[in-house]
């Protein structure tokens, strides 16, 4: 499925700028600094950034140190990818139609290129040109949403012990909340906060932000069962194999397509203060729970 | 070795700010807050954080937010640890006496751990109540201290690339710099800005932080060689066993003590502008290359 024009825009644009902000693959150790590259730069859509982006936008058209907080929650996405794919949590080969970066660095590299990314994300949030008070917000917000309490790392831990175990709803929901819906709330989050945002724009957008990212891994719940892994990039039917706690698993397909496309309209209800200037937050919306891999 | 009493008092102090500062062990998911307090917990001597509270009390006797610092980095040597020890890395069972965090949990939550550690620590720091301007400046600053390129995940790198390869003086000095020099200086500046200190004593503090971490890690090395595995609370002996680049390695044992004094001397003498009240601080260096596990 073709990105929209401004999506695909965004993501030359980011690319570029992870590009510039990385280390480069000359620099010592370069071992490091190759596998950092190699698992950043292997592509993806680049949704968090680029929610990131078009939320700050909404608040000021040419909103100075948001690539910045958009490249750090990409490092911090990617961080999570690495890690997760290690022999001792999901052990995954594929990613993106590469091997993942264990399979290409070894497992210490990887290990080590995930805490880089982390620790980078973190400098170069800490280094962005935004006004020191939202810069400590923003930092602040994104390390939450990426922590053990009600963030990533929390969500992902939740799914490992929820593996092969009888899983209930309100387990589900704090799994899909930690895992993925908190970052991508804190990206809609910190993006209004680059951008100067009023605190009841910024409550307002990381609403939205919760809601569109719950959507969106009950969607990637439901492209692990419908897609082949060659569309997918990635070995798919694993959530089944690995017997994972999943939307489709507990509720089946047709009531987790519902119950996506409702998050999705709750969300875009909480754009209508913005009229015309949400309507590229809309779009991507849309595209993000219709896309197919 | 005893710890002189203001370490001492320092170390119960800084025990009583992670305990409370670290999401409790019956917060959802258990496991994980359980893993990462089992290994913050286990003890040490807390010497990071009685350099970032003994550097913050030269500038102000009652650092506000200091020991959000202090605790910080601790919560990012813990994680440096708990990753260190894993079979995919230097494959330790025993850390301060105890199993290592895998060998107690097993290694996918060994790994979220360090994980979870290393951003709780960030969103510490964002929220350590500190002027702002000064409080992104500790971020950046830690964040470096801890990255790839001159920071501790550099260090372990080239520490790994090197492990039964012949080792230069230049290697070994990267290695020992980042690996272990670059956090105990990070953790010297960012006590100094965070109790307010002058640009010039930020960069007076940073230098002796640099010498003394530089020197802490030749005595590591030697007592290494020197001291049996009950007494490190470690496996002793794994850097020859694994052909590690050591000081001793490299230069002996005797020249390697020379280094390291010369060392606490240099350090010493950048803290003469503050006479008496460096006191605590010079005994700090001095003790710890003098101590015995």
């Amino acid at each position: 499925m073709k990105l929209p024009d401004f999506l695909e825009q965004d993501r030359v644009a980011v690319d570029q700028a992870l590009d510039r902000l990385l280390p480069p693959a000359t620099t010592p150790p370069e071992t490091i600094h190759q596998a950092m590259r190699y698992s950043v730069m292997a592509g993806g859509k680049r949704i968090r950034p680029a929610l990131c982006l078009e939320t700050a936008r909404l608040f000021d058209p040419d909103p100075r140190g948001a690539m910045e907080v958009a490249c750090a929650l990409e490092f911090i996405h990617t961080y999570s990818l690495i890690h997760d794919d290690l022999p001792a949590l999901d052990n995954d080969d594929l990613r993106r139609g590469q091997p993942t970066c264990h399979k290409k660095f070894g497992e210490a590299m990887a290990i080590l290129a995930g805490d880089g990314l982390l620790t980078f994300a973190f400098e170069t949030l800490a280094k962005a040109p935004i006004e020191d008070s939202r810069r400590v917000r923003a930092i602040a917000e994104i390390a939450a949403a990426a922590g053990t309490v009600s963030g990533m790392v929390g969500g992902q831990v939740a799914d490992v012990e929820a593996e092969g175990k009888p899983v209930n709803a309100a387990m589900l929901e704090y799994i899909h909340q930690s895992k993925t819906a908190a970052l991508i709330r804190a990206s809609c989050a910190a993006g209004a906060l680059a951008a100067g945002a009023a605190d009841d724009d910024v409550a307002r957008i990381r609403r939205f932000g919760g809601k569109i990212g719950w959507a969106f891994q009950i969607v990637d719940d439901i492209l692990d069962v419908e897609e082949s892994s060659a569309a997918l990039g990635k070995t798919a039917g694993k959530d089944q194999q690995q017997h994972k706690a999943t939307y489709p698993a507990l509720y089946g397909l047709e009531e987790s397509g519902r119950k996506a496309a409702q998050l999705v309209t709750e969300a875009i209800d909480e754009l209508a203060p913005y009229a015309d200037r949400a309507e590229r937050l809309r779009e991507l919306a849309r595209f993000q729970t219709r896309r197919r891999a």
